[in-house]
């Protein structure tokens, strides 16, 4: 699992007084940068370099968040596929999961904009950051409770 | 179903040239604006009148979009709840489906944080809206349910 | 002078209300589009095309403006330089100048990292969207008055 | 002088592969956070505490900054006057200066909607803040040369 903490900005809030919805995409990406060395440690993004495309993000909004307190944003590996692989993120305030949500990334190949099969290398990496924490069965059955 | 033009900006694109994910999140919700007059006319925020918080938004990216050209946003409802509702959104450029997502937003009282059931001349108004052009049952299937 | 409508969205309040600072950049930039065309008459990016670059931006908050209604943005040639110009940037909400700023370009060559002469033909055409309307110095005598 | 690091975030690239010139009045609102504690160490917003609203920004993009490292954000105070106060902002990136600004505040009591003068004992606070380290002058003669 990733780390990384934010400090929410002045302009994070919207006109209801909280943290607007569109800001999570933006933490939750933020949090992506570990991972995203995995594959290419010094963020080169040159075609024969890098190999990430986001296909799709989902975002559960629990509690409202504000802006008076840091925020920390986790990040681990939920599922890897043959070409693709799944993230879950969370973001954490004031003690209290806030937010949660995932992204799925496809191993792509961007001069011949086709998919390719994660390397082994890579994938043995990302194994060792799947963390299963959260039953994502109880994940979908709580997530309308919550407000 | 309302739909709604944006041109894309400079900083729109990411490092790979094409539309950042972030975006999408950003131009839907602005989408959301003739939605939230149904609720709001004058958009007024006040505890009093504005009874709306958004619990969940997810997105897929289909396609790769790019800066050179104007693109359509649709919104339409997709299902109503008791005190809920599920809102799809499209976005269309050069004549393609390039992105699709849904948001699911609940009828709140901010005064006293706690849901509402829907009023019933709102209700009537959502259901004009419904859209079903695109199987939903298939895109629901997997998605939230969770509201 | 170019001219276009944005509609400002939820998230573009801020905690007090208002659109926060942050937008107008953002904003600007779309307004920047009509511009970019002259050089990049497809907005293609490539190096052997795309020869601008921003070297300075600035910003006088006049009055608040609100989520409520649209806003225009005009975009106008102050000044045209060897080989840099300097765009006029105003905001307009409810009949009223909410905010302007300005923003210097620079003819660049990303390739070798330098700057150029504009050529002739650009330079000919920037002269058509000169727009003096106000004067620049009596812009900079009120700028922190206005609130 | 306060300081606050940043991790540039995918998306904060455009598509020139630099960090896109609107992501600076976003990292530099940031680093305002501890300012703004100086007024409302909760960071309150609510009209009796809150009484602060920025009227203009400007920024000097001086060299190009990329995705692949942190950012160190410095703010500073400039300037104070009777109702409002001058602050600087600059952003650090491997070791070199890349880009810097300025933002005015006014201290405003938003129910009446007019300034006020600064409080002696915030304007106290804020004087052992002041870092005269650049040249004001210098900063504005060599602006638009620097890239």
């Amino acid at each position: 699992m990733f780390s990384t903490t934010v400090s929410p900005r002045f302009g994070d809030m919207d006109g209801l007084g909280h943290i607007n919805n569109t800001v999570l995409p933006i933490w939750f990406e933020t949090g992506r940068n570990s991972l995203f060395r995995i594959f290419s440690p010094d963020l080169d993004l040159s075609p024969d370099v890098w190999h990430l495309i986001l296909v799709r993000t989902e975002f559960d909004f629990l509690r409202q968040m504000y802006y008076r307190s840091d925020v920390e944003i986790r990040t681990f590996i939920v599922k890897i596929g043959n070409s693709s692989f799944t993230l879950g993120h969370e973001a954490w305030q004031e003690g209290e999961l806030k937010a949660r949500g995932q992204a799925v990334l496809v191993y792509y190949d961007f001069k011949i904009q086709k998919s390719m099969p994660l390397p082994n290398e890579i994938r043995d990496i990302l194994k060792t950051h799947i963390f299963p924490a959260i039953d994502t069965d109880e994940m979908n059955a709580d997530s309308s409770c919550s407000i």
